[in-house]
């Protein structure tokens, strides 16, 4: 059994804990957050701490809280020698306080609290100060059936800002059409088809082979159209920019 | 049998022309194309012409051409009083030249011709002059296994404004994300779950309780780094921009 300390109760830290219960392979001994009222996982049976004081040893302690906290509890650990870890896509390992051994576990998904997520689906990108401790990090992945890559600071910061792009503002373009549709009445069920085929061609084609559109086009008409039947300003602007970036991927 | 001529090989023809073959209450008579050699499907069991003089008589003709051109093919046709569509997204049938009857048969999906999809995923936006005409619309996207939807002028062009946002912007932000990694040689692979559950998540949460990163959290540090770190002005403009319509949307 590895045993585990959870620092942070975010929603990475709840799909985290939760992966980590369910490993026969994995104790984890507590999983400390500074409000337990943030903890809406039930029939957890893992002991629940808001003091660091009252920590445990055990064999890593990963540290899932926002960036700017990382350091600072890094430092407050009133343990030294042990293997840490945060799961931050874009610090280095170095943030860590270096009374302990560091390291990086960072699983590089998109995860909300309230929105199960089948857990084997997250690559976990790891790394460490040595070997020995690399390979453990290797071993929780696979305990909880992840696939693990392993990934220097200089690349995870990569894969983060890809990840942004991929992800997050994606999501926001979900966001958008629904606003439009929502705006006329209509049901944004009726574009899921559409964003289905859209995730389901990058499987088969690369992403740059598989625009389609006004934009590539240059059907400027109904570009000018569209721009026109926005709403708001900054809609404008990201139809006018996303149609220029598109025109001047596959101009000349 | 209903009996279908189709005008135009395009990505969206290709597709049609493939569903209306396989359906066996659907007899495609012809397959109209000004060059035959846009045609890259074999074994079609469909007569393929250049010449409208040829054109033969059927019960419904379905324009699936560039919207700049659909309204002087549809003055060509040497016919009259019979059902002629287009499948555009942004025009009017009122486009169509009015000696026949008009109506538009519009499929909300993204097609590439070397993308295989299954037809059935595609929901397919209906409109027509006379109810009778609109039976026959709703009969052949029955035909090929497609649910149809009663769609106006203004709602289709709601509806294609939506999904300019949520495919055709996704995939060139999908293409971005492939050029940063690229750019570091790291695997666009890696980022495909990522990329799964991003879909995956608007089929249970609505996408603005969907959202993630940096952005919605307003941690800045990380933002000012991405912004650095991308090389294209353009893709600098994209960041800053989704970052403050992200920002805007949820904050207070």
């Amino acid at each position: 059994m590895i045993k585990i300390v959870l620092l942070g109760a975010g929603n990475v830290g709840h799909h985290l804990s939760k992966a980590f219960n369910k490993s026969q392979q994995i104790d984890l001994v507590q999983w400390y957050t500074r409000d337990k009222n943030k903890i809406t996982l039930s029939s957890l049976d893992t002991e629940i701490i808001d003091d660091l004081a009252n920590i445990k040893s055990a064999d890593v302690y990963i540290i899932s809280i926002s960036d700017s906290y990382i350091g600072n509890l890094s430092k407050e650990l009133n343990i030294s020698n042990k293997l840490v870890v945060h799961t931050s896509g874009s610090l280095n390992f170095t943030i860590l306080n270096n009374k302990n051994r560091r390291g990086v576990f960072y699983p590089l998904q998109t995860f909300s609290k309230n929105k199960e997520l089948e857990i084997s689906k997250v690559p976990i990108c790891i790394e460490s100060e040595n070997n020995q401790d690399l390979m453990l990090l290797e071993k929780i992945s696979k305990y909880i059936d992840c696939k693990s890559y392993k990934i220097n600071y200089e690349e995870r910061r990569t894969l983060h800002l890809a990840a942004i792009f991929s992800n997050n503002f994606v999501n926001h373009m979900f966001t958008i059409a629904k606003e439009i549709l929502d705006s006329k009445n209509l049901d944004f069920n009726i574009l899921k088809p559409l964003i289905n085929e859209t995730v389901d061609k990058i499987h088969k084609l690369d992403p740059e082979n598989a625009q389609t559109g006004p934009a590539i086009r240059n059907n400027n008409e109904i570009i000018i159209n569209h721009i026109k039947a926005l709403k708001k300003q900054d809609h404008k602007r990201l139809y006018e920019l996303m149609t220029k970036l598109i025109q001047d991927k596959y101009g000349e």
